[in-house]
């Protein structure tokens, strides 16, 4: 059964090691019905082995994108949701496998979707969370949480596939419509945040210790819209326009 | 957390060609808490290639038992179900992956259970389906449903484990706790937020339109909590500083 809304789904592997892996998890994804496959900066592609391990899953690997930065592979998606093995000590917006694919489903039917993989070794940096709006863990035995990466990529593609599966023939209920703002358009909302709080003098910064993080947590669980967003940005506008004037 | 449970369920692995496979299930067993392998007439082991690709789940290979019929690899099991990806002509009682997790948690109060594999070309025989009491389908892609070996291990023993976990009524992910401020604080900011934007004349008290309206409904989204709200009234601080320096 094909299932359209798994196409607004792009899997995101950041600096991925082993092009193994980057096959597999290919394989993986069209074993599920997604095909769109994103690489931030990976270590060999192509490779030969990414084209072995991927064995039917060819086209994939021939449509894949490559990325010089995370941000420029997840610009155009309004929500991104970083796997993460380990608890965080933020407490970051979290989903469980299941969780996750019902969420992603649901949001995916007003947003292109970023499900985001760290490298084999390390995960996701903290700098990398701050770009996701929550974290998905996979429930796992806590002696050993070791999912490979291709077997991480199949859990959660599976899971996409089951929530997909069981909102087709549902109706489309009375939701309001909330569509949340691309990435890079959040981001340019950070940016101008971040200078207007150093402008006013809260942010130092020399020290700015865990402030832009935690502020970013807040607006990332609301996933603001586009008008929000632009509310957002004339507010910081009137504010630099009275320190214009002040100086 | 230790599932006691899951140490009553058996992966069978009949002829699988590929050592690497063998070594990846293990892998996948492992982090899920699963810990007994069989092995019916495999191509080769032990092998270099099963250790490598166990990585941290060596422990298992080094426990697994290799059997020389299917027959002995399942005596000791009062549930056996067989892993299949395509549908048979013949009616055998069938379950999807989830409904399989489910239920093999069940039976496995009561008795051993086995959830067997057949090899990574064909799959199970007729043959071996007839000493089978059910199968197993893990949903897929018509198209290509072709999920490797150790990728299929990895999806049915995470729902083994969701359903133990399920089972001995534990939530899948200890989500971080997130405490939303009371709703008298959440307003004190809002009549706050109101009086800035006044003083900044992004506001006008005389025509305020929806604005108060959206930018509530932005943070109601959030549920800011109190760290997260005295941020903000400290942002609002600052802006209110600079102000009335400028005066």
């Amino acid at each position: 059964m094909e299932l359209e809304i798994l196409s607004k789904i792009k899997v995101v592997l950041i600096h991925t090691t082993h092009p193994g892996n980057i096959g597999a998890a290919a394989r993986a994804m069209k074993t599920m019905g997604l095909t769109q496959l994103r690489l931030v900066t990976p270590r060999y592609f192509p490779h030969d082995e990414a084209t072995a391990r991927a064995a039917g899953a060819i086209d994939i690997l021939d449509s894949t994108q490559v990325y010089a930065t995370f941000a420029e592979a997840i610009a155009d998606c309004g929500l991104v949701l970083g796997v993460s093995a380990r608890l965080r000590t933020i407490a970051w917006p979290q989903w469980d496998a299941r969780g996750a694919g019902r969420h992603i489903i649901a949001a995916a039917q007003n947003a292109q979707v970023a499900l985001v993989f760290g490298s084999e070794r390390v995960g996701l940096s903290n700098e990398e969370i701050d770009r996701c709006h929550g974290l998905v863990q996979i429930p796992a035995n806590s002696e050993y949480a070791s999912l490979n990466l291709a077997a991480a990529v199949q859990v959660l593609t599976y899971e996409l596939r089951v929530a997909a599966l069981a909102a087709v023939g549902v109706e489309a209920t009375a939701r309001p419509e909330h569509v949340p703002a691309d990435a890079q358009d959040v981001e340019r909302f950070y940016e101008h945040l971040r200078q207007t709080l150093v402008d006013v003098e809260f942010l130092d910064p020399e020290n700015p210790r865990q402030l832009m993080r935690r502020v970013r947590r807040l607006f990332n669980r609301a996933l603001p819209d586009t008008m929000e967003l632009n509310i957002l940005r004339g507010i910081l506008a009137a504010v630099d326009a009275k320190n214009a004037k002040a100086r």
